[in-house]
């Protein structure tokens, strides 16, 4: 059979079911097509379409052979694969005409930033780059049907539904001598990667949006469907313009409040205090619970980029301010690993020929996932002066975007000799090796620091008795 | 009897309790002395002590004539000074000698931030005022008893305790001839200014820490006899620097939130949405809870300074970082108002003979407190340019810092004529009045401003078909 005959007779086993298209098979897009196909009234069913690069085939051709196609830490995500399987209502193509058989088409396609930085990390300019993103939504709206629900999930700038999709689906409905009945909406996730993926999506508070009330209403109805809207009502914004805001406005006051304790891990670090007993004290108050703790940096897909995205779109789509303290919180979480760095500098006689080991390089605790990990700066700092370095994390057996392999087991990664130990993530097993501990207390490092908050209040008695420890945001803590 | 005999014989009275001298009787130091003086275990008897000014002579004069020197909100402050009157446990006093009778002093004086800026409220330098608050620990250091408790409630630079009180009380009690006893310990008040003061006193969480344990043990002491700590435990810090960061780290991260939401403000009006609407959808996650809703801008005598201090001191102290986001945060607060007063030279064909009548002079709801408000922009700007101000605070009578008198009474305020009508404080009167709804639905204004979140949404659907109304944060609102 052809893929276009596999798919027509996908969907005629499906007669009795809404065919809904998930455009992109990253982690958003392909955790959203299980869900969707996992819906409680088991009324849908997915077709996942990604681009017919290596990475995009690679993905395809695994969901057909029914093997999910990316590491997933929440068991969940296997189950409801499996499920999908035995259902026979998941399937994965190239072929864009999918999205003519789709009753509803779902966006789940990457939009980067990309920044211009000098050594320092000093962003002076970046570019918002929507050429795959338009790319995308052209190639939507030269297919989908004439009444498509189309429910934008990828982070846009604001602006973009009004700007970009709805023009780009004009002008193709023009071109199509159709009728414009589309619905176009925007509803954005707030998952969070880890073990609990799944529940995040389903079980939390969603905002959503449509072009207009009929676009809102098929939005809303499809997302009842797959969220437990009754535990977790949803909100419906006035425009696609205000819930595109909300979701880079919630990710902006994240990064700043993230930015925001930086300079003051510095002062405590000058005054020989320990800032976290001080944040604990202040998180008291219900008005301070979120108040950040000191530690190595910011990661992952959002933090880095949305705030630039908000700011260009305020400029560009309504002649609006530039959002000073949203960009500069990207700038200052950039350059907040330098002070790790630094530190790690410091301690060294000479970084070239230093031998350190660094335990963690996902940016996130308990999860491997290394984009825009903020290891990134101190490993490149290191690397550049010539030190060698040992890399672990329990997660990772290659560190992707820096080419280079990760120790998984502990033991493997403790048998090297170097002056330095970094704990780097907060990974749950750091917190509770033994065998870690005792390697510590043996004099194995010279110095260790930890960066990210992965000692107890015990451990670290411990520790400093036995060996010199730097603990970024502990002035306090003084060596014997 | 001379002053120092009345002072005896309070003393005498006493004998059975400690005596407690608050140094300062402002507003902080005034309610803390009446709430000592209320102390539970009735173990305290309290000496209020100001300066020998004419301010600092009519509060003593007041409280000795059994009136409490300041207005207050709390119902709850005159039952607690009427229980001191018929106690007859608090007196006040400008003879320092106090200071020798007392076991425990509080220190509860201004410490002021003086700001350099240009006509746009642009901070182009500042200086911290240390002379007033020095002046106050000689006169303590000069008569204070030996093995004294000072605990210092005073929001000052972190590094205070250790690196100017210590060393003004070493100086005189070396100077005395007296063996340095002294316990010096710091605590601050989080007292939230309004109609539950008290209460914000007595049962909340509160932060300590002395220069030694001795300092702690006694501080710890005394604040568990006036505050609820089996509700609300105390938290113990590792050292008065400690301590005074977190002060000044709460206070910051707060000034930090408000000025956050400045830029979304502009950029929600610009792209014509209501940002209230999607901080409410935001405000559902609960790390989102505390982001902050558009408004005038910032006022109280701590938001606007303390981030301040916190540079300042880092500098100046401890040769730790400039805190370049929490000093941006003041700038930021400090010029907020002025999109308010932008959006009314707008809305008016000229402001120079133009008639306005403003609603709201206090910084904060349902009080009457005008430091540092920031209506002080918006009027000082208005008037500069020849406009007509009516001002209005059913709290008030008089705008002591600009000079002029504010009709408390509402029906008199909208007896006048004017083609603006602007809400600038969010008081629960203007938000109930039926009177000032009629008023503008019968188009007595031309155009009305809500800057701080006044109406409802029910009221805003029906002023806007009757006039013209803007909201600042709100894009969407457009007129009939």
């Amino acid at each position: 059979m052809t893929k276009t005959n596999l798919l027509e007779s996908f969907i005629e086993q499906h007669k009795d079911k809404k065919i809904v298209a998930v455009q992109g098979l990253g982690f958003v897009g392909a955790v959203m097509s299980v869900v969707v196909a996992n819906a409680e009234n088991d009324n849908y069913a997915v077709i996942g379409v990604d681009l017919p690069t290596d990475a995009g085939k690679q993905k395809i051709e695994a969901i057909n052979n029914g093997v999910f196609p990316l590491q997933a830490d929440d068991p969940l995500i296997e189950t409801f694969f499996q499920n999908t399987q035995k259902k026979k209502n998941f399937c994965a193509t190239e072929d864009p005409k999918a999205f003519g058989m789709a009753d509803i088409i779902v966006v789940d396609i990457n939009l980067d930033v990309k920044k211009h930085v000098n050594d320092d990390y000093n962003i002076h300019a970046f570019d918002v780059k929507m050429e795959g993103f338009k790319k995308g939504i052209e190639n939507i709206a030269m297919y989908c049907k004439a009444d498509v629900l189309l429910l934008i999930e990828t982070t846009v700038p604001p602006g973009t539904c009004e700007n970009i999709v709805e023009p780009i689906m004009a002008k193709a409905f023009a071109k199509r001598n159709l009728k414009p009945n589309y619905k176009i909406a925007h509803s954005y996730e707030r998952v969070m990667p880890g073990p609990n993926y799944i529940n995040s999506i389903q079980n939390f508070y969603r905002v959503y949006s449509g072009m207009n009330d009929e676009a809102a209403d098929a939005a809303q109805i499809f997302l009842e469907n797959i969220i437990n809207t009754k535990e977790y009502p949803l909100t419906r914004l006035a425009n696609t313009n205000a819930s595109e805001i909300g979701k880079v406005l919630e990710n902006s006051f994240r990064a700043m409040n993230i930015a925001f304790i930086d300079e003051w891990t510095k002062f405590a670090e000058a005054a020989g205090v320990n800032l976290f007993e001080i944040i604990d004290a202040i998180r008291k108050r219900p008005t301070h619970r979120n108040i950040m703790k000191p530690g190595l940096g910011v990661g992952g897909y959002c933090l880095p980029k949305d705030p630039l995205l908000a700011s260009w779109a305020s400029q560009t789509m309504f002649n609006g301010p530039k959002l000073e303290q949203s960009e500069n919180a990207v700038q200052v979480n950039d350059k907040m690993p330098l002070h790790t760095l630094q530190v790690i500098e410091n301690v060294l006689d000479k970084v070239a020929g230093s031998h350190i080991t660094v335990l963690g390089v996902s940016y996130l605790a308990n999860v491997g996932d290394t984009r825009y990990t903020p290891l990134t700066a101190v490993y490149k700092g290191l690397k550049k002066k010539g030190a060698n370095i040992i890399l672990h994390d329990p997660f990772l057996i290659r560190w992707v975007e820096e080419g280079v392999d990760v120790i998984s087991e502990l033991d493997a990664a403790l048998a090297f000799d170097s002056e330095v130990l970094l704990l780097s993530t907060a990974h749950k097993v750091y917190k509770e090796s033994k065998i870690l501990l005792q390697k510590i207390i043996d004099g194995k490092f010279r110095i260790v620091i930890d960066a990210n908050n992965v000692f107890s209040e015990a451990q670290i008695e411990l520790i400093k008795s036995h060996t010199e420890l730097i603990i970024i945001g502990r002035g306090d803590i003084k060596n014997n």
